[in-house]
């Protein structure tokens, strides 16, 4: 069986050398030295992967999905620049954030910049034909990614959130760059509409179990593995699939009780709170839909011819669930 | 002579209209207010009049440009929504700035997501076969507007920046987005390469004029027409040309107290300021290449057949230096 980190590798190498090209020519020195510190920091690259792997999967060669998988990444490097100042977050990567090196004005611009060169990867890079399709799969992916973060904020303080309501969150947050980097890939390697289809349900498939195992890992894993305390979101009153079940069915007394410690934000609460979860089989609730999306995401592999590129792509999709942190 | 204010008036309404329509479908509710905030509290809506004109100017029809329009003023939101946090501007255009409305947080999310809007408006309107190029100028301008920006920044506590420095910087920061506005504007009328690239140049040396022009009107205007205190610049510490070239040509007594005033932050200080950019000459050496770079953007009118728009882009050169405010 492949391992998922050489896939990656391999891969992502691409990737880099790509978003080396685009970004090399940031001047002046303080703003290439911020705009490359997320990226020279590591990630696993799953995204560019993603797309080249998409392009491969459809027969495309991979050099049509370079500027792409490029772009994605530096999307990605973007809002989690933006992100960690919204949040005042002051490590990512195992460094300190952009914004806590460079200041908040830097960091801001830092992440403009990289915004740009990601549209510069994806027109100058790859067939004219497809890039117009390509750009406009991308663009739409960057203004998704504003709306899930904006509706994200407005989830605070806010407890008669729907499953629906939450599952549009972390799609237009999460799961839609996901959905890009698998789409604009397809088209780069000229898919055909049922293969880009197909990938671009493959992608927001796997981008929402990997939302969803994310919060679940919050809760059932260990200190040592996440790097932060057990049930840091609970503390932090974050909105979850969890959060989101356990209200739905929780009597009068336990629901207010849950809301009254995602308020407080108290790590000493936390454990109460995963009672509450568990009482309501909302932890397992949460670890089905993940599975489901897993596996509705490799069903859809099936439209594709077989092949090694759409064999790593469904070992991907259960990589997805295998992470621990 | 026609008004200028008649000219915008004509053609700022067609890239208004183009711009709710790209912008309108923002989501969720928050986030459309912040992001709209800025466009429907006025402005002259220069820079799309720009490209609609251009677009004419070389004989194409303006609905070709007008997504390039939009884009430009998007652009612009963006990047004043994102200064204002940056620099801590409590006002703009007589109303509080977005951050100090929504926050920080949902401030950088607006011009994140009008800055994807812009790119939304250049693909989905207008010729294919153009829009690649077009919108290869509009990336490359807005690359070069975070590097302005930081340049700008790299210029606080530097006082030994050279003219050539500080013309690349209001270039980047202010000219590029002007010139990606003609040029786009340009491209999209089916310009000839000869006519694109005299657009161009009309787009830089009027964009690098309005900045210097703007700067000698803060020493040369009054606190009623500027809204704020005659040489809030100088009281900032803000480099532009009537330092560069006070620094280059006075004595080392009056260097020295020029950059102790320009550190010192003091507004009671800006009159001795202004008394040594009076010793070197250094106001009318700033009049007079705001002057030159207008003449020089009129010459380049020349290459374009004569056109009511090609009239209007004239009228709109001296324009630039006859705003008081």
């Amino acid at each position: 069986m492949m391992e998922v980190t050489d896939i990656l590798r391999r891969y992502s190498a691409l990737a880099d050398e790509k978003i080396g090209e685009v970004i090399r020519d940031i001047t002046p020195e303080t703003l290439l030295k911020a705009s490359e510190h997320l990226i020279t920091a590591g990630g696993k690259k799953i995204r560019p992967s993603l797309a080249l792997l998409s392009c491969e999967a459809v027969g495309g060669n991979l050099d049509d999905a370079a500027g792409v998988a490029a772009a994605i990444e530096l999307i990605h490097t973007f809002s989690l620049i933006h992100d960690d100042i919204m949040d005042d977050d002051e490590m990512r990567r195992g460094e300190p954030s952009v914004h806590v090196i460079w200041g908040e004005p830097m960091a801001i611009l830092a992440g403009d910049v990289l915004f740009s060169k990601a549209f510069e990867a994806v027109i100058k890079n790859g067939d004219p034909s497809m890039v117009r399709e390509a750009l406009a799969v991308v663009v739409d992916s960057c203004v998704k990614i504003c709306e899930g973060q904006a509706l994200d904020m407005g989830f605070e303080e806010k407890f008669d959130v729907t499953e629906e309501e939450y599952m549009e969150m972390i799609y237009k947050k999460t799961a839609a760059l996901i959905a890009a980097a698998t789409k604009a890939g397809a088209i780069m390697g000229s898919g055909t509409p049922e293969e880009v289809s197909a990938l671009e349900d493959y992608g927001k498939f796997i981008g929402l179990a990997f939302q969803i195992h994310d919060d679940y890992l919050d809760v059932v894993s260990d200190e040592e593995s996440l790097g932060k305390p057990v049930g840091s979101d609970i503390a932090e009153g974050k909105m979850t699939l969890m959060v989101v079940k356990a209200l739905e069915r929780a009597s009068a007394e336990d629901r207010e009780r849950l809301i009254s410690i995602l308020q407080a934000k108290d790590q000493k609460l936390v454990s109460e709170a995963i009672e509450i979860f568990e009482r309501y089989d909302s932890i397992n609730y949460a670890h089905e839909v993940a599975l489901d999306h897993v596996r509705m995401a490799k069903e859809r592999l099936m439209v594709l011819e077989d092949s090694d590129a759409r064999a790593a792509l469904m070992r991907i999709a259960d990589f997805v669930l295998e992470r621990e942190h």
